[in-house]
């Protein structure tokens, strides 16, 4: 055999290794470059470019600056596929369940309520549904200024200016020409830094009732706590209406309706039963945090803003939307099932719990109706008022359970038992309902109503539709074009 | 710069690198030499060194040639930990929640029912129980030999002599001296090839009535098929007691409610309601299809019998047993949590059902009392008989939701779902029965039982415990001993 030194002898063998050599050693000088450009690059993308203003509540301002992340913020005008159960357009939710109507009966809820949409939607769903009523000259309508706490980064602008009461006490209509732009940057960023901040002050005080301080919050608890400044359980609190999170006994479907209770909170009477109703707002991230993505750690954003790449650079996608419609990125990226397979699972969830939803929904509307014929019959207070207390703590189940945003997906657990403790209470009502009809001499079941349509259950707790729905269109039409009009001149006259 | 090739004139150098090359030559052969050592011990360890004959139930003879996973078969006497919900002890549950003898009553299980124990107890327990009774030369005894089809590897030998027909047919007592090896290898592996194999007719009729041939399994569906031949929901069929599988039109429990009511099936009236009942046994397969686990494709064994190494061994695990004994083996092979925050995990789900389970025990046993007093308070049969459907379907509710093994960890999701569900149908009844109870001039509630220990509850429906305990005392003692015996004598004869 040749000798190992002998090849090196031949001076075809050398070139080629010096080729080689060279060869490498471009192909890593060309790895470096292109290491070093995506750096320059990404310091570029992630650097403040702009000075922004401390309040400026202009998201397309702060997009000079974030182009990656506003054109993907843009992008939540398109709500986005949200499973069998939900769906990208516009949704009446009391016209696929009429049920609704008649739960919230005396109560604005009972009028409109339709699926949320995406974030750019905020102010402009506020103005139009009729929840908000028809403010005109003489009559400035029936919600607080409170009303608009969760809808736009005008809100800290307000605040800032106003102080906390004095904006929770206006009126809704008194600020319809400040409150114009979307939920948007300001309302989790720092204009400053771009650390996430909270921007409201109901959060931060339920922590500080908790025994907490939330500026001790990591960035990734910022993940959450951003969007738990509204995606929570709320309620406005004294005549001032101040916006307060009842989590000062804990954060449970339970503890809150003890909070309530000790309270003697009462969101409104019932038209029917004339129970003392509550109201559950969209607990989404109570019950995130006792589901298993939750326990596990997980952010809100880690699911409905993932990451995501453009042109080479990775930044947070501010699509903020149902993570349905974008599984690849946000449930793929731990979970290795197919689309098909996850989005099955999701929707095996939404199915079970809608399915006891729906049961514990029609024990209500009985339990109601069963009330309401009690009275007629004469039922005395004392025999209802353990009845009425029974209804008001089924319906609270319920509608903690239905208000949030995906919790049959967030704690289907919790939900299942919930939903199943708010049917033994309904149920309980009912019997004892039966037995005080049953004294009165109303011997044979109260029927079960005929809501086959919105418009039936409407007429069955006598809401006069058309006048609502023509003095909504009267305020779209006279004052909304004037709120913006005022809105646009103060703008006009700011630093684009 | 020196040339290369000057290097390896260096006779250092040169010595250097062959001595290199020696060594790795040697460091590779002795890594061949362990590997194919392994090879020839597992070789060793997994080919069958003993004829084993085709109905040999005896597992101590098996554990001759398979010796590794016939010292783990012998630790299911250690039924191990199960959660703060369980315990390794014997567990009387009649003792532990009283409510569960008023739902059997009439029925044998609301004589004795424990917490099921390792398969080593399979034959012990099943005789030592209130509900086989006290069978003696004059009295054979309430069970069918159908009793003892799940309990040992002596049934697969008796049915191959007998004939499925008279063994189901038989009296239990007539058995008792054929049946003494608890559950074991025969009951799942082919003697000759050790492959999995389905080794009673249940299951197999099962799939063929639902159009599938149970011969066609995979082996790793076998890995739980072997686990359905009994951990299913059953009954026995008509006059000659055939165990049947209820599975013809679907494996839910919605589904095979449907079956038992288009058979006009009732295992048993209720003592008090005098409702037409039925008694869920442990559908654990058919739950855990339902469940993530199943869905993602898991098989029983994965997780009840995960794979163990001793002595360089690697080999299944035949201590069978709560995973939640076992977490290292079991969970944490997909799962990277502690083992603490998965236990936690498990407890909260099993937290979470056991609280709507205990509020629907709650309903039935106002149920069953109501509808004794409607009934003593005169109500007419035609009134009655849609409440006591009612408490049927309710009651088969939480009986299929608690029987099973571990049903509130399998599938949750469902198994709230069903409770949620039994809940709107008990109260449903208890609201016709106020009516009915009402019109007959039953005015206040009836009140709930003292039910606070398990000898209350035994005395409200009416059983004389002290007498059925000194008959099983005299069958334990005087019967038993000569099984054994017999039992003993045609061992003995056989070759070890």
């Amino acid at each position: 055999m040749k000798p190992l030194q002998e090849w090196f002898k031949n001076p075809w063998l050398a070139g080629t290794l010096f080729l080689a050599t060279v060869g490498i050693g471009v192909g890593v000088g060309l790895l470096l470059t292109s290491v070093a450009t995506r750096k320059a690059e990404s310091r570029f993308a992630y650097t403040t470019k702009a000075d922004i203003a401390p309040d400026e509540s202009r998201s397309e301002v702060w997009g000079k600056a974030y182009p990656l992340e506003y054109e993907s913020w843009k992008e939540t005008s398109d709500t986005g596929f949200r499973s069998k159960h939900g769906g990208s357009a516009f949704r009446d939710v009391l016209a696929e369940d009429p049920r609704m109507v008649v739960l919230w009966a005396g109560y604005a809820f009972s009028k409109e309520y339709n699926q949320s949409r995406g974030h750019a939607y905020a102010v402009q769903d506020v103005r139009n549904i009729l929840r908000t009523g028809a403010p005109n000259d003489t009559d400035k309508g029936p919600q607080p200024g409170t009303c608009w706490a969760c809808k736009s980064p005008d809100v800290p602008r307000l605040m800032a200016k106003m102080g906390d009461s004095a904006f929770y006490g206006a009126k809704w209509s008194d600020l319809g020409a400040q409150v114009v732009n979307p939920i948007g940057c300001l309302d989790c960023h720092d204009p400053k830094t771009m650390a996430l901040r909270i921007s409201r002050p109901a959060l931060a005080d339920a922590f500080m009732r908790q025994g907490k301080d939330i500026t001790k919050a990591t960035h990734a608890e910022m993940r959450s706590l951003v969007c738990a400044q509204c995606h929570v359980e709320y309620y406005f609190k004294g005549p001032n209406k101040h916006l307060t999170f009842p989590w000062d006994s804990g954060m449970t479907v339970d503890k809150m309706e003890a909070y309530y209770d000790s309270a003697n909170f009462t969101d409104w009477t019932h038209a029917l039963s004339k129970a003392p109703m509550l109201k559950a707002q969209h607990p989404d991230f109570e019950v995130f945090k006792m589901g298993i993505h939750g326990q596990r750690g997980l952010a809100c954003a880690d699911c409905h803003m993932p990451y995501k790449t453009q042109g080479g650079m990775k930044f947070t996608d501010h699509h903020i939307r149902s993570p349905l419609s974008n599984v690849a990125n946000s449930c793929q990226v731990c979970h290795r099932e197919s689309a098909e397979e996850l989005t099955r699972n999701v929707e095996e969830r939404q199915d079970k719990i809608q399915q006891t939803r729906i049961q514990l929904e029609d024990v209500l509307v009985r339990a109601h109706l069963e009330a309401k014929a009690a009275w007629e019959a004469g039922a005395d207070t004392a025999a209802m008022k353990p009845i009425l207390r029974l209804i008001r703590k089924a319906q609270w189940r319920w509608d903690f359970a239905t208000a949030g945003n995906g919790n049959a997906f967030h704690a289907p657990l919790e939900i299942g038992r919930m939903l199943g403790n708010g049917i033994a209470l309904g149920q309980e009502a009912r019997i004892k309902l039966a037995r005080v009809l049953s004294d009165r001499g109303v011997k044979t079941e109260i029927p079960y109503p005929d809501i086959a349509t919105k418009g039936k259950a409407h007429e069955l707790i006598g809401l006069k539709m058309d006048k609502l729905n023509a003095e909504k269109q009267t305020f779209l039409t006279k004052v909304v074009p004037v709120w913006l009009q005022k809105a646009k001149a103060r703008e006009d006259s700011l630093p684009k």
